[in-house]
């Protein structure tokens, strides 16, 4: 009966966060005991002016 | 003196938002005896290809 | 398929808590049109030293 | 290894945010022996029909 | 520079959580890019009267 | 009416989390107009067994 949520800037394909979300599902399966059927994986963006690191924005960096 | 977080998918009303929140805030002050003054509650929406349900993502799901 | 997660002062008791997630889920399907079956709601307690309102951690608060 | 999420309504300015996140990080390293380099920062942000204070949404609210 | 946060159960040993986040922070490398040096997955566990699925705490329920 | 979830390894004293606290509901007035009056902040701490960062749990790891 577990969920998951993601947190990651924007950005990611559909392809990719289709992927995503099989491989942690699979993951929390085969680890902890998920019953996959009511286990949800939330994706959630952030733009780069809305999380910053080390404290400096996404936006005032130039790496990631 | 608390907040409550409802994650669901996006395409409630106005009207579907202002119901909830007064019912959660009337369960809330009726069954945990919190103050509604400083009760909180928020309404984060995803789109479909951002939550997955047994590993398949919303927009891939042909049921809710 | 949402989820529902309350963040509260510890205390509650087993039966104010299965009265809320029971009032909650119920406002849920009523006004989200949530599906009952893999909705989730969460109730998660903080000591008095865990959480502060306007900058005054519980502790050292004499009101809720 | 820390991070702290702010939730808040929306229309804060970019100087606001940076300000704003790096005072939090600030904070975290001066009072909580964070390591600056892996400690995030995020802000999300809220529409007013989408946040509830005392039961009424934000859209329905006069004062702030 | 993302987070993921599990919420379940408690009652994971402490290898099942080894190879759970292990396994979560792979995923995110391979399918969403991230950078693993910033990557944190948190695990956040529940005892059964601190979870509802469809309005039935786990206490209450004699299923997962 | 925002809060902030501060969430950090388990180990500050209770000082450190009334400093901790008092500074980022400063930085909330300071930098985000926040009204004090309705501002949460909470603290989540986890053990070492609950947080991993580049896939290696706090348990296991020679740093922090």
């Amino acid at each position: 009966m577990p969920f998951v949520m993601v947190h990651l800037w924007e950005g990611r394909t559909l392809d990719q966060k289709r992927a995503l979300t099989k491989a942690i599902t699979d993951a929390m399966v085969e680890h902890a005991d998920a019953n996959p059927d009511a286990l949800h994986v939330t994706v959630q963006e952030y733009s780069r002016e809305n999380w910053a690191r080390a404290g400096v924005l996404g936006v005032d960096r130039t790496d990631a």
